[in-house]
């Protein structure tokens, strides 16, 4: 893992491996029980330089929160060519395999600590924010009435709960909850038009 | 508001009485915004006496939460004689006029900051329980099947999150929510069943 940063890179560069190092880091590990010198010894560099990169071990948690949500954005973009129910169950899926093998880190966003972070807080809602616009296209709506705008912040947190908890007890077949998710979806949007 | 700590009190009772001040502080401010200075202003004694009763803001807060979460607990007990229905709609309506009032404090249990805290997130955790337990000695179910525990969960953070924009935007009326959040429950239950 630490051999891309080890050989002469720009700081650019660097900067963007250090990033993809901590996603891979903080899939599988809590921000608590992750220390600054672990990030340093799995990227095979000193802690003064990861601290010249990233200024706090929240800085550096920051930006790769910032990174996986990108990547999930791009890995649940719907395929337009299909109808919103095929779009939608793709979407799910998509994000159910990256949350299985990204479980601490899905945990650690949704979860979250003592206190609030207002820059880890908006890359949250801007993913959630996207996830409500692509429906809202699915469906055809320029403007959410406040009714239909409350049912999909709640069908949000409903996903993320109810992801959260799969997870953990993965006694639920994968399409069946992603059909449930779907369902749920459909009869909360007809109930809020 | 600092009366009641100033006068001789039990280390017990003052213990109990600087808690009751923090769930005050803490529904209008965020744990980062509110100081341990703030905190001993606002009780009117020293910070080193704080520190004798809390080792840490994070501790005091911590239990300021779990204060809370009893305070929520207890305000929200069903009326068993009414059908599930109504007990459902009392029962939200009375956690919605408390987050009316302690919308910083509901915010910060829910959102979250960077990181996690096992003993923080026990008791939301705990909190989830007992309305899971409540809905199903509600509906005559001994034990969930899985989809059902899916559900009631899936159900908790869709209420969770559908509140807190139902708080931030206040463009649905309280008992038109209400009802929504209870219609999404009996058909998750149905779904599932």
């Amino acid at each position: 893992m630490s051999v891309a940063v080890r050989t002469r890179l720009s700081p650019a560069r660097r900067r963007e491996e250090l990033i993809r190092l901590g996603r891979e880091l903080f899939a599988g590990q809590s921000y608590d029980a992750l220390s600054v010198e672990d990030i340093a010894a799995a990227a095979g560099i000193s802690k003064g330089l990861l601290y010249h990169y990233f200024q706090t071990k929240r800085d550096f948690y920051v930006e790769v929160v910032r990174s996986a949500a990108e990547e999930i954005r791009e890995l649940t973009v719907p395929d337009p060519a299909q109808p919103l129910r095929e779009q939608l169950k793709q979407s799910i899926a998509s994000y159910l395999e990256y949350a299985e093998h990204h479980i601490e880190g899905v945990r650690a966003v949704f979860e979250g600590g003592v206190g609030s972070d207002p820059e880890f807080r908006r890359i949250t809602e801007e993913l959630r924010a996207i996830y409500i616009g692509r429906i809202l296209r699915g469906l055809g709506v320029r403007r959410a009435s406040p009714t239909l705008r409350l049912a999909l912040r709640g069908w949000m947190g409903y996903v993320e709960a109810a992801s959260l908890d799969w997870l953990e007890h993965r006694d639920v077949d994968r399409d069946a909850f992603v059909a449930t998710l779907v369902r749920t979806l459909e009869t909360a949007v007809t109930t809020a038009s």
